[in-house]
Parts: C-alpha cells; structure tokens; sequence
C-alpha cells in the first residue's frame, strides 16, 4: 500500500495548514462547493448515469439502486447541505477550559482539527458530498472510499469538489477518493497518518473495520434497541410509542426490534397494541408469556433477542420490572438506543442510569436518536463506542483539543524544592477564544 | 482466558450500580480506604518488605527496587491520595448540554462511568491505590494488573482496598487483581467487557499494548518533546527554559530531547546555552551548523531527532524559522508536549496552532506538561492520542455521556409527513444536573 501510504502521508503534512484556515475561508469553500455542484448538476446527473446503466447490466438489487441514484432532487439536496454547514459555527478554535496556573501562566484548553479522517460508504454519492463538507469545516483532511458500483459519481463529485475549495483557498490534497477494496485494508494499517475511520455499511463490515484497527473507530454495527414498558406506564403513550419506534422507519439503527413488558400491565397493553402493530403489518414473536395474551404469534427464541431484524417484525417478553429489564437491554442490546414508558419518575431515572447505553429515553420514541433532531446541525454519524463521542456526533465530533500554555519565562525548578512558588489554579473567563 | 473473561463480565454487569452510587458513598469508601492504608499500614509494609527481599535474591535494579519500595512515607502519601480524590468534585452526572427539542420534550448530554478499565502497570505499588481510587471515584470497574515482582504487596494492597470499600458500600467484586503474565494478553482481547485500557510502563510495553488490542488505550509511548529558540526570543528566558526543560527532572515524558534554535539568534544563545546546560553535566550533540558555534560537541545523526534519551543527553539543530522548526516537530515529535521561545505573540499563535501536540507552550518550561501543575486535582495518565482525551488527563478521561431525551409520549411520525410539528432546539440553562 506504498501509494495510499504516501498520500495519507501527504495530507497529515496538511493538519498545520488546515488547523489554521479562518471560519471565512471554510464558509466561502463550502459556497462555492455548493454552486459548483448546483452548476455541474447535468454532468454530475450524467456520470451517475453511467454508475446506473452499469448497475442494471449486473442486475444490482432495487434499495441499492435507489441509494445509488444521485440526480435532480438529491443533487440539490447535496449542494443544499453544504450550505446548511457553513451556517454552522465553526467547531475548530472554542475554548473549553482556561486556567491561570499562575501569575502570567495561562492554560487554555482549545479544539482543533483530529488531522486525517477516513470514511468508508457503500453505495451513496451525496455521503460523499456530506462528508467532505464535514471534514472541511472541522479542518481536517479526508480520505473518501466509495463503493466500486459508484465509481463514476465518486469520481466527478471529488473532483469537482477538490478543485472547487483549492480554488476558494484549501491546500491541495486536502481530499482524495480512493478506489479499491485493497485501499480499505491498507487503511486499516495507516494508524501514523490516519485519526479516525468512520464505517458506513452493513453490520459486518462495520464490524470488521473494527476488530481489524487500532485505528478509533466512529461507528455502530448492529442496533438492537428496545422500549420497555413500565407497570406504571400510560397505555396512550406506550402505543403509539411501539408502533412508531418499530414502524416509522424500518431499516435503521434506531428502530426497536424487542420490546420488553411488565407482568402487570401485560394484559392491559398487548391485545390493543397487537392490533395497531398488525393493521401495519408487523409480525410479532413472543416468549412463552406473551403467547398467553397474544395466542397465535410465533416463539421468540434466544436468537430473538440479539437480532436486529431491520424488518416489520419485533420479538416481545415480559418482564418482572424495571430491574430484569435492565439486565435484559445490557445483556443483549447493542448500547444504542432505549427507552421506557412510563408514570414513574423514579423507575424513568433508575432505567435511564442503569442501562448502559449511549441514548436513554423516558416516553418518546427510539426515533429521536438523530444528529438532526437533537439539533446538532449536522450528523457525522452515531456512535456507540465510549471514547471521544457518543450516540449521534456532530461535527464536534471531528475535533480533538490542545493544551496551550502561555507563559513569559516561567521554569518548573521554581515550583519545586526549598521555598517553592505555588499554584494560583484560578479558573479564568472562559471567554470562547484563546485570549 | 475464561475465567478473565467470566470476571470481566461479571465487572461489566456492575455498571448500572456503580454508576448510581452517590457522591456521599464514593467519598465516604474513598475516606474508609484511606483509614484502612494507615491502620494496616504495618501489614502492608511487611507485605511489601517480602518483594523488597525477593527482589533483593533475583538482584533487581536499583531504580526498580526506589519504585517497588512501599513503606512509610510511601504508604502515607497513598492515603492521602485517597483523601484527596474524596475532595475533588464528582465526575460522574455532570450535565454537558442541555436542549429542548419541543415543547416538553428535553434532551441532556449526561457525564457516566466507561464501565471497566484495565490498568496494567509496573513495580509501584502505590499506582495501584492511586488508579483504584481514580476509578471508584468515577464509578468504574477496575482490572489491576500489578508487576509480578510487587505480588506480595498488590494482593494484600488489592485485597484491603477492595474489602474496605466494599464495607463502606460498593459492590462485591468492583476490584480485580489479575496476576499472571498471560492475564495481559487475555485482557487485550476483552473488547466486549473492557472500556478502556491504561497502560504505564516502558515505550516498547506500551507501544506492545497499542498495536495489539482495538480496545481504546490512554497513554503514551514516546515523550519526544522540543522546545523552539525563536530569532525574536529573549535570551535570558530562552536560557532558563531550555535548561529547566532539560535538567529538571531528566528520566520523564515531557523532559525537552531536542533543542531547534532559529539561525538569527543561534550565535548568541548557543555559547551561553552549552555553559548552563555544561554546568548541569548534559552532553551536546548538534547539527553541522550548531557545530560551528559549539566546537567540539559530538554530531547529532538522523536517528537523535527520533530518540527519547531519557538522560542529560540534547541533541540540537538550527532552523531557518518557525515553519522549519513546526515541519522537524511534526515529523519527528511524539505529539507529546513542544514549546516556543519568542517575544513574538504572532509566531508564538502561529507555532501553538501548527504543531500537532497535545500541549503547545509559549515562553515555559515542557516540564509543566502534568495533571498536578495543570490544576486537575488527579492524573489518570498522559495521553498523547487524539480521542477522548488529550494530554494530562484526570477524572474527565475515566467518564463519557450519555443522552437522556424526556418525553410525553412524542413519537417521530408526528415530525414527518405532511404538516409535521417542528423542532424549536432552544437551549436550556445547563444546570450541572439533568432536572
């Protein structure tokens, strides 16, 4: 991998040229990325033709063709979300602490770009797009690898991208795509030049990114999560709770695949709910419990639990309270995300402490688990690994901090021995810029 | 590895009572395991007194026999570490952010414990007390896995500590002593289980433990740090700083390895330089241009810009400006700590901004690269990796978040669709607690 090895050399040489571009220089890149796309919209349109016509002729399965499709509405999409992250603050630069260690010694703890980033995405040009924007805002450079039935999108879209922020005054090589599924191991051994590696797939890819790097990884692979119902939940809330959590969107990460009921309420709640999860075609397999007041729905099996079906089906059990359902979510969830339903404030607080999992929800829907509705302006993706960022990342999740210590001469041998000067360790106004 | 393994687990499913324990109760194990350090304190030394024999028989080194020795003052100063990390502030159920989404339905970012943290360390008994206190104080879990050469001192250490707390209310089992050699190498693989893997000891050990696990490591290998003689410094802070940096306590981390001078000055500052740094017994090594200033002292090769002597060794090159110095720092660096001497803010900013290091300094010691002088009441280590956390690192490196969404039943469909609700994302008083 001596050519990946080089670039990825190359564009680590970058960080001290990219960590210093001003707010003004990354807002007008990212405008005139998005004209450049609005403005090359047909020949984009028609080199994603040819990823299309290619595509037909291997016969590629109808969801993957959707996602590949990259033309009118979703171009405009693209160029759209470059300039929705102009608009937001610039992540690079904000100071998080400031200390006076002592008289005219000054400690500020500030963010900066993590240096290199690599993404890896399957079908999808407009990833391509979003994630270059991401990391030219956050000041870092990027490596981009595509999937090969993309190739000719992958390929005008980084072009024109490149060349459109050189000119707006990024530094050369600040992006480069690359192309082939060796690319991929061998950025999996570039732990010198590459920061982080964020996966985009399918559950075992991510999953093999990540047991194949000591590279950190930003990233989920399954996402099994669960509602649970409390004995003191409102039935009202606890249905269309399920339904939506299970229904509003099928296939991702954070719809529920198990859900998790109180003996008490058992009864009461799963008859109606069978009926408003069935009028939408959800087929339901149950533990030996649930059978009593659903007769007729298939056997949930161990299996049930740690599948993240991605389909109209849940697995439900019933559950002794607030404790077994702890331990059920810890044992087979996937830290993602889960909610109780619930009257209870003090069974809410308890579930929401005690499961171990980077989204807790107390009567709302798995569904908000989204960089867009927690507001974070812009989604790098979602985590659930427990390093540096968690649940859904913004673009904070793209910087890391440095320590600057301001000083006019001080010397450590002062503060140590006979007679030493102490420590003021005075918090100074955390004024949002490195004074 | 099964049986690691099955106590990992089992330490893993203490998380949700770990990271509810009150402030009050870790505070009161803290203070109970301080009074049990001192009242077992003769135990403990002669626990201690049969590795210092057995060390004595297999001949060990005398440095190594200085940090095996756990005797007491030693033994006090563990305990009032203990009484010290009582003192700081919780770590654990800070709030971060806080949000509203919609009208009654308020997201918080929430500070929790990892979960498990390994920490494999060398002879000091007294790291053991310090990392155990670290990490009942942020609610964690712990593996401790101690040099062999202390085994007599860590098992009665491990044994009190764990006993003790678990008198004053933590769990059974919230402390594990691992003992073996291959313990290490099963812990490597506990992905599933181990959050977070601090290892101290030599380069080569933890440069062995980084490439060999996926699981998230807090550390650093090398300490290659430089400081920088800009053409504007003052000689007479330019002096103090080098040899401060150099001399001040030789054998760590943030000890300077290489002195980078700028041309304009290196005619003035060498000569008076070499009689300091001469004075303190420190060997010279420079460039052929520093040669011509400094007769006499020995070349310096390729190889001394990427060696951590560790010794009163400096090697020293003259640059042509601070790009240079940013490009040698950044090439041949450990990331660790680097330091500028200017009189010129301009320079100075754009040096702190360039180099790619987890502390930059302006006119200061690199000796000031620690927890201690830093103000953050408690070092869990140095980290020289770019996730989580940076440089020094105290109780913060042992916590991560999580995000608590209340709700009133929201569901998501509500949002989507034809005329959907919309997010208001105002920001709430970030009271320090989630409601």
């Amino acid at each position: 991998m001596q050519t990946l090895r080089s670039t990825a050399r190359s564009m680590k040489a970058l960080t001290p040229v990219l960590s210093s571009l001003s707010t003004s220089v990354k807002n007008a890149a990212l405008a005139a990325m998005a004209a450049a796309v609005r403005g090359q919209a047909r020949e984009l349109a028609e080199a994603n033709q040819k990823d299309l016509d290619e595509a037909e002729v291997v016969g590629l399965e109808k969801p993957l063709m959707a996602r590949l499709k990259f033309q009118g509405e979703k171009i405009e999409g693209a160029a759209e979300g470059l300039e929705a992250l102009a608009r937001l603050p610039d992540p690079v630069g904000r100071t998080l602490s400031a200390r006076e260690l002592d008289r005219g010694l000054e400690l500020y703890q500030v963010t900066c770009p993590l240096g290199v980033v690599a993404m890896i995405f399957e079908s999808r040009p407009d990833a391509l797009v979003q994630m270059a924007g991401l990391a030219l805002k956050s000041g870092n450079a990027v490596i981009l690898k595509g999937g090969s039935e993309a190739k000719h999108s992958n390929r005008a879209l980084a072009d024109l991208l490149h060349r459109t922020a050189v000119k707006a005054g990024l530094p050369e090589g600040w992006l480069f795509l690359a192309e082939t599924r060796e690319d991929v191991k061998g950025l999996l051994e570039l732990g010198d030049f590459v920061d982080l590696i964020i996966p985009r797939g399918s559950n075992e890819f991510v999953q093999f990114i990540m047991k194949n790097t000591t590279i950190p990884v930003l990233g989920h692979a399954d996402g099994i999560c669960h509602v649970y119902v409390d004995g003191n939940a409102d039935i009202e809330k606890a249905v269309p709770i399920v339904v939506d959590s299970k229904t509003q969107y099928v296939a991702v990460c954070n719809a529920v695949e198990t859900l998790l009921v109180h003996r008490d309420i058992a009864p009461f709640l799963l008859p109606p709910l069978r009926m408003a999860l069935e009028a939408r075609a959800v087929q339901l397999r149950g533990d030996p419990e649930t059978r009593k007041y659903l007769p007729g729905i298939a056997e949930a099996v161990e299996q049930d639990w740690e599948t993240e079906y991605l389909d109209l089906i849940l697995s439900i059990k019933v559950v002794g309270g607030v404790d077994e359902a702890v331990t059920h979510i810890n044992t087979y969830g996937s830290r993602h995300t889960d909610a109780i339903v619930t009257e209870d404030r003090a069974t809410a607080e308890k579930f929401m402490g005690a499961v171990d999992s980077a989204n807790v929800f107390w009567n709302a829907s798995t569904r908000f688990a989204d960089g867009f509705r927690y507001g974070l302006g812009a989604e790098v993706g979602v985590s659930t690994s427990k390093i540096h960022a968690r649940g859904p990342v913004g673009l904070d999740g793209l910087v890391i901090y440095k320590w600057k210590l301001y000083g006019k001469g001080q010397i450590v041998a002062d503060y140590a021995g006979s007679n030493p000067k102490s420590f003021t360790h005075k918090e100074l106004p955390n004024s949002g810029a490195a004074r």
